[in-house]
């Protein structure tokens, strides 16, 4: 092992050691399971403290590049996919590109719900920005109000009348820089340590990792077809007394299940009654293909108890980095400061583009654009999902969203049949790492989503999954590394 | 009082009251001081239940519009200009653009570091944001990387080398959306309900808000004309066993001061003897006036042990929304992970645009260009200053940054000075607003900032100061109402 050492540059030695050995292992000088030196002899070779090398050993068994065998050495770490939790969910970045997953490049990934930017809208959204610079010049990049840009404010009431038949006052919305800022912000507002709050089970790990952040114990309520389980909602209220109840009324994440009419105006006079706030997080709802209008709860709500969180990542494009949340006057001046103590305020200049974007009601053609488009995938992939009906595979068509939740016999283990698919370069996800509850039952699941691949990935992805699906020892022991 | 309540739409009552009152507030329909119905007349009137009134006169009361008197009633609030800590300090968004203050249009501003729209290079900058979009097109709002836009790490990392001559690896930078949010996510790793952390005292209440919102003790360390008080940290550190060290190194926010290079130098080995992380929070050393180098902590940081988060809101335009934090090996991990719970990744698009501009090695001209401009400002502004001498008004010369901080007499009170002020539509900030600790001593001071006044305005400003200053009645009872 080829190591130099430069002790006149500002680097710490232990990072120098760090670096150059995560370099070999990563350009596979160093194999797979190759013992590394001990820390003695690498020490004396260096001539360095052993607690230099201790350190450098240390990163490189934190960032799971070597992992440590009591009483007999260093050895470099498998290379695993690391399927971390907070990684694979609705708003995650794309796998790809984040170098959490490093896939090939012809891999066919049923990960990711992100947009393929040929959707986007990018000469339309040119204009805007061009004129936006014409018009505002310098003052585009000013600090903008904390609470959003005001006339973006604007024009998102029009645009909740509009499209959701919902009304709230533009000095009750906040402009946040996406989903989960919004997320962010309402933790920071309403959870102290210790605080109970609610989600639905399985739900979005990202929202998990954020309530977490502010200490919160988290309580998972199960999800049914038809939405949350009321009856343990209410078991549940009288007895943790949540601060909130965080849920995806419309093609929920992951099971892609929407909530009745019915279960919706009963969740509301739970929620009425027990003074509870209930977020709602909406990234889908738009993505409806069917002739049935689907509203967010946020329609229904008499008593501005519903908290609506808007991303626009998957219905527009993830850079815009633009959302908005619906806030609770009573709540105005705690959501504007957690809000600027987050980051001032979401970028000004993208604000009026946006603004300006709406205004033009450039909106109505791209969102019956990426309809279009994704229905036809919807179909295809709903029609390649009955295939897998006779290896008893099932599950409920959602007709909206971008993704479908398979539900498989118990005897496939759910890890090995990811692992193997993955040698064969398609990516799945397992539904046990979006579970709160590990006791809970019936997790045979995978998640399929359409977001990236096309109408050939598709057909061609489910041959693969068909055939590893049929083929034997998926049922055997799982070789999974688990998640943290 | 003329309220219309409409009960076929969503709005709850208490909300349409609320908001109608405070229109005629806002509309002075209903005046300074006046008494409003009470509940139970109201109620009557309106014919909804008084609990409607309740919370109606409730969410007034929390936004200051109204206040009530025990046994007495409600009334309408004086219109003081709510000098709220959160809101006036380095980072803020400008105070007239947010609503926070709001002054008419001819005030003078001295309470701004924020540069005037004059400044910002919008033609570069346009171009650059034009040739990403025709270069990469829809990848170009695509989720970067959660540390960041490669090429961009890299471009940083080179800005680093060439104006700070500090050496970080690009795989050490974290690209956040401005200043704030490094200091969250800093936060976010770090602290637990509990923890206790240093700041400077007096110090930058952006931070303070930040670090108490994650459940942190924060205790204030004085800070001196060369840098923070060495023995109290030292005797500090060993009874609070803090987190880390916040520090502003040069031109700190609210005093002005810069660190000795000896300060620095023995800072750091306290630090490294105690296992201190210090954060530098660092956007204001590029504005420095004389010949001499001004480098930050970072560049002296032999064992990767400053967390380093720089701004570009001062030196470039606060609506960029892009900064960046470096990350010591260790905390590699747990800054992605905070990154990515607050807000996935920051703007793929900006940071393309950012990254042209600084390859095409704009930001030379820019940065010679604003200093100029703000050098001229700030000889004029310390002429004006040394006027005040006459009243025993003292200050030491920065030589950079955008700030003074004048310190005035005993007798004179600063919240009388600047209620003074304020009436001749001169804006000042009190100094004691900044510091952390209640009983520290000799907090007699005013900050003056520069960001966005102009010449003429400066000299106007100073006479109105000079002027309240020598006026009698100054020294009187504070009608200041107190910050929360």
């Amino acid at each position: 092992m080829d190591i130099k050492l430069d002790k006149n540059i500002n680097t710490p030695l232990y990072i120098q050691i760090y670096t150059q050995i995560k370099n070999l292992i990563e350009n596979n000088h160093l194999k797979e399971g190759e013992k590394l030196p001990s820390i003695r002899s690498l020490a004396k070779k260096l001539k360095v403290n052993n607690i230099t090398i201790v350190n450098a050993y240390k990163i490189l068994e934190e960032e799971d590049l070597v992992y440590s065998k009591e009483g007999s050495g260093t050895y470099v770490s498998t290379k695993s996919i690391p399927l971390n939790l907070p990684y694979i969910e609705n708003e995650s970045i794309d796998l790809m590109t984040s170098g959490i997953l490093t896939l090939s490049k012809n891999s066919i990934n049923f990960a990711s719900v992100s947009p393929i930017p040929e959707l986007f809208p990018i000469e339309e959204f040119k204009q805007v920005l061009i004129e936006v610079l014409d018009r505002d010049k310098g003052k585009a990049f000013v600090y903008p109000e904390i609470n959003g840009y005001t006339p973006l404010r604007e024009s998102i009431s029009i645009f909740l009348k509009k499209n959701y038949t919902t009304d709230v006052d533009k000095n009750q919305i906040q402009i946040i820089s996406g989903g989960q800022q919004g997320i962010d912000i309402v933790a920071k507002t309403l959870i102290q340590p210790g605080d109970y709050v609610f989600l639905e089970d399985p739900t979005y790990s990202g929202a998990v990792a954020a309530f977490k952040s502010r200490g919160a114990n988290i309580i998972g309520i199960p999800i049914l077809e038809n939405g949350i389980d009321l009856n343990t909602l209410e078991k549940y209220i009288n007895k943790y007394h949540p601060k909130f109840l965080y849920i995806m009324p419309n093609y929920q994440s992951p099971t892609t299940y929407s909530y009745s009419e019915e279960k919706k105006e009963k969740l509301l006079n739970i929620a009425y009654k027990n003074n509870l706030y209930i977020i709602e997080d909406d990234f889908l709802s738009d993505l409806n293909y069917t002739d049935h209008e689907k509203l967010p709860l946020k329609a229904m709500d008499r008593q501005d108890q519903v908290i609506y969180i808007k991303s626009f990542s998957k219905i527009f494009m993830p850079g815009i980095r633009i959302g908005f949340l619906t806030v609770p006057c009573i709540l105005l001046k705690d959501i504007t400061k957690a809000k600027h103590l987050t980051d001032i305020s979401s970028s000004g200049f993208i604000q009026r583009a946006f603004d300006l974007y709406l205004r033009r009601d450039l909106w109505k053609s791209h969102i019956e654009h990426i309809i279009s488009v994704y229905n036809k995938k919807y179909n295809l992939i709903v029609n390649e999902a009955k295939k897998l009906q006779k290896h008893n595979v099932t599950f409920s068509e959602p007709k909206g969203g971008l993704s479908l939740w398979l539900k498989l016999p118990k005897d496939i283990n759910t890890f090995e049949l990811y692992e193997e698919c993955t040698k064969n370069n398609v990516i799945i996800v397992p539904g046990e790492i979006f579970y709160i509850d590990n006791n809970n039952k019936n997790k045979n699941y995978i998640r399929i989503s359409f977001g990236t691949v096309n109408e050939e990935q598709i057909v061609d992805g489910f041959r693969v999954i068909n055939n590893c699906i049929g083929r034997n020892g998926i049922n055997g022991n799982a070789k999974f590394i688990p998640f943290i």
